[in-house]
């Protein structure tokens, strides 16, 4: 159990009993019950901020989906619950929510609580406007001009647009489609008839999922995006790349887009930018970065050579704040260097939204330039966390994420009794078999590999079930099952790394 | 100028020097500054919540976007700002920004602001995490199928399937992709190749502008978007998606989608659903609704009928919270009659994240069946809103934001030498040009609306300076420009709009 208590926060006898019918806009002066309300959330909300990073604190409560229904009331009914109620709705989900930043949570990409972003992203919610318009979000819009403007300065760019997305899968969509007009400006009126032939598209076969979505979702088909295979590092063998091509074109195929990765998801994998560049302008593809999880190195000059060199080269470029830079859930930007392709391409001319006999510049105008039409605003926490951090503090973050994760390196090294380092890491991905003592000197031959494997889904459950620790693990073409542990959370600290690995030992200790 | 003082919200002296660096998690203990931080911005944030309900504040301090970037300092550079300087920063942010739950406010479909759905979204950026599984979200992925479940519970429909999705533009999306996977199963992997002609969609020319889009996105072209005429107030004439439908399949095409609205953007129209679900029954096409203005009124029987009759014969449906219904942005929900059609349309298969060897009952993972992969927990700040309101309490919303519009229109009409209302309105968009004081008496023609039309322009130039009025206008196909104002806002009152008329009657006089 976790120590919130939904008991503990109890409203003034007088507004417990009220309903939200009591609070602004439906009393109309100021309201001491709406401040009551709102600063008694708030009261939970930092208590669970402070928790959530006590280690002594589980991680987790484990409940099963259909014991969770019966252990929480959280149906909506035809009456409205009372303050109250709500107050103690948010504290029992709270209660039973997976405490993503605390410091042993290694499970996902994003992991950690910024909480100046946090902060960013209330104030976000309290001034509820769209991205559309300079109209209505005047200071968000340049607040996104300048930040866009600052990542495209260390992706290396003097110009170029960009356009902050919900998530890198519909970053890495933009980038597809600006491709596809880029090269068939008709294809946006015509569709597939416009051109003579079918458009193919390339990727490694350890890139994200939603670039071959893109295939999909395009209309070109899966068919047409083709998976090159990778190296035992994970990265994409770039004469396989041409290979390809080469193939492709010789059936008749137009090849137009090639999707490079700087940071794979499992693997943490950076592919050899410059020479899949050099490949895109041989055939004339247009070349894609999804640098989703590996951009925030481009803060960080230590790192940044040699995983990231030619980004520059690229035609555009996805990069998530909201993964290695710790800004709040969502945040990912899209970037061209091409300025002007944006609102060419996903323009539909609504003029009856997009006025053009305005007060004001609108070349600040957003929303003729995305798919979305309305956008939530992502800007404003990342901007308030930039301001906070400074761009040397994101570097310093970096360098710690990455010292960490040599550091988790060498532990595992130094208990290669009971720990197998799959491959030395290019980012805070570590990949790594845990083996039981009943196989400790056996050969590292496919079938420990296999029995290691075994055990992945085992000792997670144990993760879970204890709430101890949440650690990732998955299959890939190679191998069987393995650990994935990843290091972006700023809670994170050397003791909190042989916590994992140590927990991992006690969790399997009789398997 | 509105009374947010930046230099009201002071931290304690020891506090106020500090950086971010001061905060948890880099300090490991209950962290007084982290305390003292957070509620100094919660502080400032109920302020502007109660200031921004204060009839007598002006709506938004205008600036120009070079006047603006010169007042406020919100560069972002390599050291960072201090932890005061933080919060006079996100002073400064609303200072400037536009009230959008001002009762004034009449500017977007979505207005107002829900303190209930607010200190939900506050919860949410707290909790910081995806939705792609239950092991990380556990009870954001129950509250989601509770709440999908009771909305196609109010659309008429047993089962299903559905998704929130950042957006309506997006939710249209997921359902032109479900509506071509349905049909033709092939197409995701064979791309335009696996049918033996063009296919070709239909949606009125009223519709939101992202439906178009989808035939762009989609690779179909918007060629074969087919834009259908609709009447003098707004809605599909059916004889003429028929012949069009008849039309298109002359030339060998093949009729797949067709688009209705409930709640059109501009003029609030609705379609008339039955008669288009018998020509989708007819011809074989798929029958969205693209309900993301006017589902609201599906929780109100006064006005469900006759405007909605016939949504329950529809295949896909999209229906915005965010919008009448009051919710935080963003949050739209997209719904499938048919269960198992989202997971496979967009599933591809990505084991190395969704695996199916866990812990608990993995039907409840939502990963697989979207196309972001990583989603925005959009679904909290609904569930506590409808918690706090009840199913009746949206009900009572409704009808009173409803009985509003109809206020409107008597006062307009009652008013009829200043106003003239261009229709009877179905939902609570109303259009209306004012007339200046020069052309009263003259006739309603050709010239007279030209005349009117120009002094829109001018007119919310003069608002948005004055600050004390906010109200959207556009021309269409049949009119030059006209105001449309919208009351969404549960702010709002009837004196709310009658300072509405008097204030463009005001800031029209001279005109």
């Amino acid at each position: 159990m976790t120590s919130i208590n939904p008991n503990k926060y109890k409203l003034s006898e007088q507004t417990a009993k009220l309903t939200a019918n009591a609070l602004i806009p439906h009393v109309q002066k100021d309201s001491p019950e709406t401040r009551e309300f709102l600063h008694k959330v708030v009261e939970l909300l930092v208590d669970y901020v402070n928790i959530q990073n006590d280690r002594s604190e589980k991680i987790l409560d484990f409940q099963h989906p259909e014991d969770m229904k019966k252990l929480l009331n959280i149906t909506v009914e035809d009456d409205p619950v009372s303050l109250q109620q709500l107050i103690i709705d948010c504290a029992n989900t709270l209660k039973y929510q997976v405490k993503t930043g605390h410091p042993h949570f290694f499970n996902q990409l994003s992991c950690g609580l910024d909480v100046v972003s946090m902060a960013g992203e209330w104030l976000t919610a309290t001034a509820n406007t769209n991205m559309f318009t300079y109209e209505i979000a005047p200071v968000f819009i340049l607040m996104e001009n300048i930040v866009l403007a600052k990542m495209r300065e260390y992706i290396g760019w003097k110009c170029g647009d960009s356009i902050l997305a919900p998530g890198g899968s519909i970053s890495n969509l933009y980038a597809f489609l600006a491709a596809r007009h880029k090269m068939f400006p008709d294809y946006k009126e015509h569709g597939s008839k416009a051109i003579p032939g079918e458009l193919v598209m390339f990727t490694s076969d350890q890139s994200h999922y939603s670039v071959k979505s893109c295939a999909s979702v395009g209309g070109l088909g899966t068919d047409n995006c083709v998976m090159i295979p990778s190296d035992d590092h994970g990265k994409m063998i770039v004469s396989e790349l041409e290979r390809a091509i080469i193939q492709r074109k010789s059936i008749g195929q137009i090849p137009f887009f090639v999707c490079a990765t700087a940071g794979t998801t499992v693997l943490g994998a950076f592919d050899p930018l410059n020479e899949i560049a050099d490949i895109c302008e041989k055939y004339g593809c247009w070349f894609h970065v999804d640098a989703a999880w590996g951009g925030g190195l481009l803060l960080a000059p230590k790192y940044r050579h040699p995983r990231l060199d030619g980004v520059e080269r690229a035609d555009s470029i996805t990069w998530n704040p909201h993964k290695l830079m710790g800004a709040l859930l969502q945040c990912s930007t899209i970037h061209f260097k091409e300025d002007g392709l944006l609102i060419s391409c996903n323009q539909m001319s609504a003029e009856y939204l997009f006025m053009t006999d305005k007060l004001y510049d609108i070349s600040y105008d957003t929303g003729d330039k995305v798919i979305q039409c309305g956008r939530h605003n992502d800007i404003f926490k990342l901007w308030l966390q930039w301001r906070a951090k400074g761009t040397l503090g994101f570097e310093k973050l970096m360098d710690h994420l990455m010292d960490l994760t040599q550091y988790q390196v060498k532990r595992i090294k130094e208990q290669s009794d009971k720990f197998y380092l799959i491959m030395q890491p290019e980012c805070v991905n570590v990949s790594f078999w845990y083996i039981p003592k009943r196989l400790r000197g056996a050969p590292h031959d496919a079938n420990l590999r296999a029995e290691c494997g075994k055990l992945c889904p085992i000792i997670k459950s144990r993760m879970m079930e204890s709430g101890t620790l949440m650690v990732g693990y998955q299959p890939d073409d190679r191998r069987p099952n393995f650990f994935r542990s990843i290091i972006s959370s700023a809670a994170v600290t050397e003791a909190d790394v042989d916590f994992m690995l140590n927990e991992i030992d006690r969790l399997g200790q009789d398997l």
